[in-house]
Parts: structure tokens; C-alpha cells; sequence
């Protein structure tokens, strides 16, 4: 919806963009199904996740496919002529290093889960390749495929990213504070799972004396952790003003991302459709 | 190897598809690191798998990223104007197809594991998109970024199946009669994992009487096998003829392939070459 958007906005027209709109959206479901193996997850969005329901093997081909299947949908822009060939090949290379970011951040978030010294900086490269990367590209091909300038798609690269960057942060969020009900995840998943998520790295790297010592012991030790121990991890981590600091920092990569959109201008009223996007998809209160 | 000594005999020069040999390299090794986890296998040619060393989190996310490095290095033509532009779209698009027929096979593969209905036919259909699809590609594609014509395209394509197919019917005899010291793998490795190979398929499907419901009683059981298990299944197989039915099977496939390639007639030292390697890759004896 972003790429087509921007690509609106900076056209006139929309359909120039779909196959790059469709190569994203797969993509994004591709990362998913491989990311549920990855993190054992066997629910998402209160439905079984595709290795739960087909096992291991056939959820690790199905993401492959649908992987294949972004790049058929993204090369079909060989076949047509406009936006002009220049455009369609930055569109192409820019999503095969998309990916390749896509990856570089999955590798730093397992990696995370084994390193006990994960810092705040860290975690913001990591995120930045997982998630911001791909929102990134989202708006910024949306933007190359509308034959915009160069300003202009830098402008919507920026946009997208500083996007990607506030969503995940409030999606960390969620995964502590959020309502299970419609987030689809348990209470506490990702304290559960012992996830390296920005509110953990701040209060691990923040905290001293006996909250540190009682939080990093719950998170090296080896045993399944019990819903007490949940909720002794979530009033550390409040302690440590990690809510505080997750919700400002997010703040921050809003305003970023407002003021991109501002100074890239969009106009008409798919510039509007953006700005409320913007604002849904950094507004989640569940 | 295959893709560069097709451009250089149809070309005279094989450096035009470095890309494209890159890409199908990358692509076949991203292809094992995921077909190890999915098979469970821990080592390849005595060595740890790479999910056996880090985990199968990050060996689902490396093959990820060796994909994409193959898009990568693949999207490189798009920076050349040798060969002619609608050369290089059709070797983009076919990389994308053949891809996708490789996990349709694998797809397949994976299901033959808890089918008991297997037959020959759905078999050749499974090594059609598993193995033989990507052959069948570098030898295509070479010829199309050597600027051939659509005839001699076509040829080099069936030239490269053929081989493909015949290569894993050989691969199959070796699983079951191989030397494990040469193979990497252990003795009876495919009957041990109970794989769905061809000689098993064929026996499956060729036994009557006590020798069939042996077979299938030992297929079938849930229980891990025994070296006296792995040695009976091998004597019903070769009491139901499934070795000589695979040799016989695999040598008409190597006739077909030679037979393509005479008819594409490469010249100069690389169709030479061509043949060489062609008989090198037919005639493993271990």
C-alpha cells in the first residue's frame, strides 16, 4: 500500500507500481513463515503458522517458493517500458539488497538471543535491516517507479525507513505491554521466548546493582519461565524506565518520519491516504 | 561449469555468463543448506551441515541470504548490453522459473515421505523439478547469453535435463549401493531416512506376495531401522530388479542427452569439454 501510494503521488498512477507492491507484500509473507520456524513460533494472529500445520520441511519450501515468487511478480517490470529501464533496474537491484539487509538484521536478531551484551546500537542495526529496510524500499521504489527525482525518492527512502524504525519499536512494545487478545501473541511473549527486543537491551544495559543481577539471571537461566517470573520481568524492566524509553524513542522516529513526508510533499489525495497511513500504523494502542 | 562452456561454444567466450554461472552455484548450494535441514541430515561429504553447526535458525536464514546473493550476483547482466536486452530478460525469468520448479519438486519430495502411493511417473515429475530443472538451466541460459538461436536454446535445454535426470538416478543407485567412504554418506543412508527413491518406488510398486509386504512392513514401521533391516530391504530391492530397472533407466537418459548434444554440435575446445564433462558427471562408479 505504501510503494502504490507514493507511487500516486509522484505519478498520477498507481498501476506502475504493483508488481513491486506485489514482490513486497510476498516477500514480507515469506519472511514471516521462515521467521515462525526460526523463533518456534506455532501461532500467529490466533491461526496455526504454516510449519505447525505442515511440519518443518514443507514450511521451509513453501517460504523459499513464495521468496521465488516475489522476484516473478518483480520481474515483470522487464516487460514494460515505462517507468523508463534506468528506474526499473534500480528497482530490481535495490530489492535483492533489501533482502540481503533483510537477512543481515534476522542474523543480528538470533544472534542476539546467545549474546549477553547486546547494546541499544546494536539493536537499532539490527531492526533497521529487519524491519526498516523493507518499508524503506516500500516507498522508496514507489517513488523510482512514479519517475520521481532523485531528492525526491531519497526523501521517500528516508520516509519509509524512519516508519519502519517507530513501528518496530512500538511493536517491541506490544510484545510486553500488549493486549494478547488482538496482538494474537501471549502476555509476555517475547519476555517468554527470552527475545533480545529494545526494551530488554535497555534495561539490561541500564539497570545496576540487585534489579540487574535479578533481571539478567532470569534471562541466562535455562529453565521454562513461569508466569511470576513474567510479571517480575515486566516490573524490572518498568523500573528501569524502559516504557518511558521506548515510547520516546519511537516519538522521535515519527517526527522523522513526518517531516520527510513533509519535505517530499505529497500531493493529492493519495499525499492524504500516506499521512493517514502514517499515523495508523504508528498509532496502535492494542 | 556447464553454463560457461555452453556460452563459450555457442559465443566463442564465456565470460558474458559469469553472472549467470555465479547465480546457479550460489542457488544450488542455498539449496542444500536448506534441503539438510529438511532432511535432518547433519553431514554432507564428512562434513557438519551448516545447520549442525549453527543451529537450524540460522541455517534457514544463511540459505535465505545465499539466495539472495544469487539475484544478486544474477542481475549483474542487467549492467551489460552484451547479450541483447530480451537475451538477458529471458534468462532473468527463466532463473525465476526454474526456481520455482525446484521447490515445487522439493515440495514433492518432502510429501513422498509419508505417501504410500507413489508410482514411477510422479517420481521422474519430482527429480524433473528437483534436479533436473537447474541443469537444464545452466545449459539454457549459457547458450542464451552466447545469443544462440531458439533452436539450438532449445536443444542445449534438453541436452541439460537429460543429464539432470539421469545424474539423479545415478544419485539414487548411489544412496542405496554407494561407497559410503567416497559417497560422505552412511551405507543405506536414503533406505535408512526410508526417502522414497527410485529403486524403492520401483520395488513398491513391481513386488507381489510375501516380498511386498515385507518391503512395506519396513517402510511403513515407525521405528528406527537396523543394519539387518537396511540388508534386507537392500535384497528385496534387488529381488525386485529396482537396480538393474535404474541403470537401465539412467543409461537411456544419458543417451538422450548425448544424442541433444550432438544435435546442438558444440565446437572448438569447450564442446569438447562439454562432452567430457558429461561423461565425468554419468560415470560415477563409487
Amino acid at each position: 500500500m505504501m510503494c502504490l501510494l507514493v507511487c500516486e503521488t509522484t505519478s498520477g498512477q498507481y498501476e506502475t507500481a504493483l508488481p513491486a507492491a506485489a514482490a513486497i507484500e510476498v516477500l514480507h509473507n515469506f519472511s514471516l513463515i521462515h521467521d515462525d520456524i526460526e523463533d518456534q513460533d506455532k501461532e500467529r494472529h490466533n491461526r496455526p503458522t504454516v510449519w505447525a500445520e505442515w511440519g518443518i520441511a514443507q514450511g521451509i519450501n513453501t517460504g523459499d517458493a513464495m521468496f521465488v515468487l516475489s522476484h516473478i511478480a518483480l520481474h515483470t517490470l522487464l516487460h514494460s517500458d515505462v517507468p523508463p529501464i534506468h528506474q526499473t533496474r534500480k528497482v530490481i537491484q535495490r530489492f535483492d539488497e533489501t533482502t540481503l539487509a533483510l537477512c543481515q538484521g534476522q542474523y543480528l536478531d538470533i544472534s542476539f538471543e546467545t549474546r549477553k551484551d547486546v547494546a541499544v546500537e546494536d539493536y537499532l542495526r539490527m531492526i533497521r535491516g529487519k524491519t526498516a529496510a523493507l518499508l524503506a524500499y516500500a516507498t522508496e521504489s514507489g517513488a523510482c517507479l512514479g519517475d520521481a527525482s532523485a531528492k525526491t525518492i531519497e526523501l521517500y527512502h528516508q520516509f519509509g525507513e524512519a516508519v519502519g524504525m517507530a513501528f518496530q519499536m512500538i511493536d517491541d512494545e506490544l510484545g510486553i505491554w500488549g493486549n494478547a487478545s488482538v496482538t494474537g501473541k501471549p502476555v509476555g511473549a517475547d519476555l517468554r521466548q527470552r527475545k533480545k527486543s529494545l526494551p530488554v537491551v535497555y534495561a539490561l544495559s541500564s539497570l545496576t546493582g540487585p534489579d540487574s543481577v535479578a533481571l539478567r539471571r532470569l534471562y541466562d537461566a535455562g529453565e521454562t519461565l513461569s508466569d511470576n517470573d513474567i510479571l517480575q520481568m515486566t516490573a524490572l524492566l518498568e523500573r528501569a524506565g524502559a516504557r518511558d524509553f521506548i515510547r520516546n524513542l519511537a516519538s522521535e522516529w515519527q517526527e522523522r518520519a513526518l517531516l520527510a513526508l513533509d519535505k517530499a510533499g505529497p500531493a493529492g489525495p493519495s499525499g492524504d491516504l500516506l499521512r493517514d497511513l502514517t499515523t495508523m500504523l504508528l498509532t496502535r494502542t492494542y
